[in-house]
């Protein structure tokens, strides 16, 4: 039984992945500027040029992680897909500053000036997967000691001094403890050190640091998931202490699980799933309409954000990686009741059967309110990344099932 | 018949500003540490106490307006409310740069210490309003020059020179005419002017610049209000060229119908009407749910916005400020078609009859999606000066009709 489920699962998402890879290699390359465009209509027509760094960054990374690891993707287009990003990044991400090149930009115009450069680190993080990533096939020693480099400065950044940035040091806004950041690092750390053990070596403390940022998220007795915290892991006052970004919490438990299994650290895999998957499903899902909630206060305040109770794509796609990959390792039932009830919902309203890829934004009641494609945070990642991580894991578990 | 239908339309506007000014008066004040609490729920309780600079400033300058110019406001608890914040501001919004106090804070905490300095002049241009307004009633002249100095900052940093704004000079991104600065200046000459034949004479030339710069987002041979256009009065690729701003093209709109009737320009009144007035309406409003969109595509593409199809309190307080005035002007009963249409509306979906004040963020159907009275972005400004330039213009238009 279950394992017919599971093939007809693994079957829906190989011709949805397949269906939006073609969709980005058809409709996203700018074969005059390099790169690629980033803000795609339902049928793939450019609407803006823009070129957003992080979003290049993570369709570098996906074109580069599909070649290099699943069969059917291994194909020269794939990989000058890859490479004709990269090219572009290199040459025009990062900002000159004083003394060499500085931060990476977080918006370029299409032929590769710098639009805007954010006082955050996600471009640079993004940039840094792009270049590992397609480095270890066309094993470009270069591109990979240019990520490494990027990446200690990171580090840098998070833990040392973070006067680069130019985020303004302000008296009543003291450094905090944000999920997006160790969550992204641990994810960094974890890219970085596939198959290298001296690397692994030289960022153990860095990942050790990461999990604790992110548990330090548990709040309420445990009971509740918070995305902003002290340094020292207490509750900050007012409306960032108390929001809620079930999606996020959702791809910290994923990530967090992932980390575990490498370590064999029981507990932390329990804590992962008890904490990081249940307690958002419990608190995200919006029994009346379905589908899960952007934005949440824990003391049923009304979030600020404007667009809080609408359904994104991306929170489902966590949840669909995270209920499959803790599914897979613990064979609770229950967890496949998650995944089955977050997959009903997604596949419904987000996939787009008639010009494929998926749509981004809906209203609370699940009627499509923003139909592009692509768009200043939505690239090629979110879904790809989602449907090859399922397709992966659905491949494990039919396998064990078979033998 | 219309006499009877203004009177109507009187009565309820000064009821409904009774209550919104008793709202404020009686949940927003901080009587620990002075100014305002801007969070409020919609039962007026606190909900996060952060101190938005802006919206302080807005403050204090409408309950200033009000006590200085109608006569049931002008009650000490009214002069002292002003005061207080004023008192705040002064004390803490300026951030202090190398040689002096530099910018406004955008944001603050609860006892005054800067949560975040923005790199645009609105807290500043609302700085200048609460102290200018403020010191007409106490003839406080240091308040006064306080103003005044930061008035000819601001137009520096505009007009001449922005390094001061830390906005970093990126090749990609060269400055645009942005609508919401030419009209904000306008304003604040408004403001500054009244009754002051001098000042008026200073800023005369401002003045022009700024009717100038709002009149360049005449676009698409006058047949759209562009909201971002180059200096020189041409449309700006993509997305950020396309976006159009109904309300704040009406918002323009009577600041130009406004200026105009001072100077006795029957073109730019007709101009205010005819393109500030009208074309936002037909592109505005929604046929299909009643009220205003937030934001739209000029070519019909799906704007970036997440809350492109909201339908929020202030565009409509606008359109109501804006027909209303144009209606009182020429007396064209289609103007008067307009403000019924948007009063009705407005008053059957914004204001809340159970708590006082009015529900800001609706969806696109008018349903309450944000159920906040007071928050970030909304304070007590918009509802109540259009209840009270309403309340004026009937008062009037009726005083006209009786004599």
């Amino acid at each position: 039984m279950t394992a017919a489920l599971l093939e007809q699962y693994r079957e829906r998402i190989r011709t949805e992945l397949d269906r939006v890879v073609d969709f980005w290699l058809k409709f996203s390359h700018d074969n005059e500027h390099g790169g690629y465009f980033n803000c795609l209509g339902k049928d793939g027509k450019v609407y803006d040029e823009l070129k957003y760094v992080w979003l290049q960054g993570r369709q570098v990374w996906m074109y580069s992680r599909l070649y290099r690891t699943t069969e059917r993707f291994h194909k020269p287009e794939i990989l000058e897909a890859a490479k004709s990003g990269a090219a572009f990044l290199q040459k025009f991400a990062r900002v000159q500053g004083s003394s060499g090149p500085g931060k990476c930009a977080f918006c370029l115009t299409r032929d590769g000036r710098a639009v805007k450069v954010q006082r955050t680190i996600f471009s640079e993080c993004f940039y840094v997967m792009a270049m590992d990533e397609l480095s270890r096939i066309t094993q470009d020693k270069e591109m990979q000691a240019d990520a490494e480099s990027l990446m200690d400065r990171l580090i840098f950044w998070v833990q040392t001094d973070s006067s680069e940035l130019s985020r303004p040091q302000l008296p009543g806004d003291p450094p905090i403890n944000s999920m997006a950041v160790p969550m992204m690092l641990l994810c960094l750390v974890d890219q970085l050190t596939e198959g290298r053990t001296d690397v692994a070596e030289k960022y153990k403390d860095l990942s050790e640091w990461c999990v604790e940022r992110i548990l330090q998220h548990i709040q309420r007795d445990g009971k509740a998931i918070l995305e902003n915290v002290t340094l020292n892991g207490k509750e900050l006052p007012g409306c960032q202490g108390r929001v809620q970004n079930p999606g996020h919490a959702l791809e910290a438990g994923w990530f967090l699980l992932q980390y575990a299994q490498k370590k064999g650290d029981v507990q932390l895999q329990k804590t992962a799933v008890d904490k990081f998957m249940e307690i958002p499903f419990h608190t995200g899902w919006d029994k009346q309409h379905g589908g899960l909630f952007y934005f949440l206060d824990v003391d049923g305040h009304c979030p600020t954000q404007l667009e809080w109770n609408m359904k994104l794509w991306w929170p489902h796609c966590e949840a669909l990686i995270a209920y499959l990959m803790a599914y897979s390792h613990s064979k609770e039932p229950v967890l496949l009741d998650r995944f089955k009830q977050i997959y009903d919902y997604t596949f419904r309203h987000f996939s787009d059967e008639e010009h494929g890829e998926w749509f981004g934004y809906l209203s609370r009641q699940g009627e499509v309110v923003l139909d592009f494609k692509g768009g200043p945070f939505k690239g090629f990642f979110h879904v790809p990344r989602c449907l090859y991580m399922c397709e992966k894991l659905l491949d494990g578990l039919l396998e064990r099932q078979d033998s």
